[in-house]
């Protein structure tokens, strides 16, 4: 995840340059991210199922869609460099645990994952 | 970005191998994400900005934010998936807007970005 | 709006019981109450629009759903009493906005608040 | 809390005058009200607790924050509708419950809630 990574390193000097690193505690990032996730969630909130498939959506929606989705990565990556995380790693190890929790043979075909909220 | 891509398809491959592409509509996936995100706040939410620092936060709670971190990302793989969004394209391009729309020299020593809500 | 007020003095006696005023600067509240409600979207995140409805939502579900939204109107009230926000005139007024804003002639049939995000 | 079900009524009417009810999905409410959350949040996101105090809140951003609250109240009016829920009971039973969780004498002059996330 080099590309990542170079995002990420891009990300903190954009950030040193104008000084907001004053404004770019855990806390806060924490809370631009869940910002920009509400606004991702407010192109989807009337549309039917069918109407949020890539086929059928508007390109402008599409658009604004790839932005706020573009601004929930950037904030992940300001996070991730602020705490020292590496993000390609965890979501590595997230998905190798979820690959346990989830075999294949018990979760195919039935909802069990999907009958309770959240994972 | 390969590992990014890596990790988008091998997520695509983990769903279709449980037939859980009829629940990963981009409308669920974008409240799955939204959810995530809401659990990444909670870890802050009475936290001083201080204490949520890398020095200052206890390694659980450093931790379980690792942990919402990946889930957020994972989501938002699985959306670009299903709309086709090249996430590093999108990234990058809103680097380059925001570069565009606080010049170092207007946006350093003041904070006019942060004088206002959002982006 | 008698009732509502009485249980925002009685969360205010609440958290000063507790010496939780500290706790609860607006900050830290309108945290909280985002938290609450990505919690209460978790619990709809897999259901389709169809399963969303009172009929057909299980009954552990829906006094799932009914404890978010209580957490949510905690939150409301503790940060209106910070903020010394009437929230029954804040709602009202918004909602003469609204009236303004989609007259029924021309919103009715149409969709015209809904071809586009939030409001 | 007749005033606030006086409120849900009007709401309830509102909505089925332009043909909303459609939209208003418990679903589709419970991400309307989340990405309400996220427009408070964002007022906040780069602000000192400090500055989030009332004193310190310049008017325009105290006058946006009451707004997105006044949003928040009223989708939460109308899922409560929708789902047939009555608030005031909920958020009542759910202090109660607090106030065995959290009792004052263990609760005073530690945090031991809020040495973990949510609630």
């Amino acid at each position: 995840m080099d590309a990542l990574k170079a995002l990420q390193t891009e990300l903190a000097a954009f950030a040193a340059d104008r000084d907001w690193d004053k404004f770019h505690t855990p806390k806060n990032l924490a809370m631009a991210l869940s910002g920009e996730a509400g606004e991702l969630l407010e192109h989807f909130q009337w549309l039917t199922p069918e109407q949020s498939e890539l086929g059928a959506l508007p390109s402008d929606t599409l658009q604004g869609i790839e932005e706020e989705m573009a601004d929930v990565l950037l904030y992940l990556l300001r996070l991730a460099d602020r705490l020292n995380i590496n993000l390609e790693a965890a979501a590595n190890a997230k998905l190798q645990l979820n690959a346990v929790k989830y075999p294949v043979e018990k979760a195919k075909g039935n909802a069990v994952k999907y009958s309770r909220r959240g994972e």
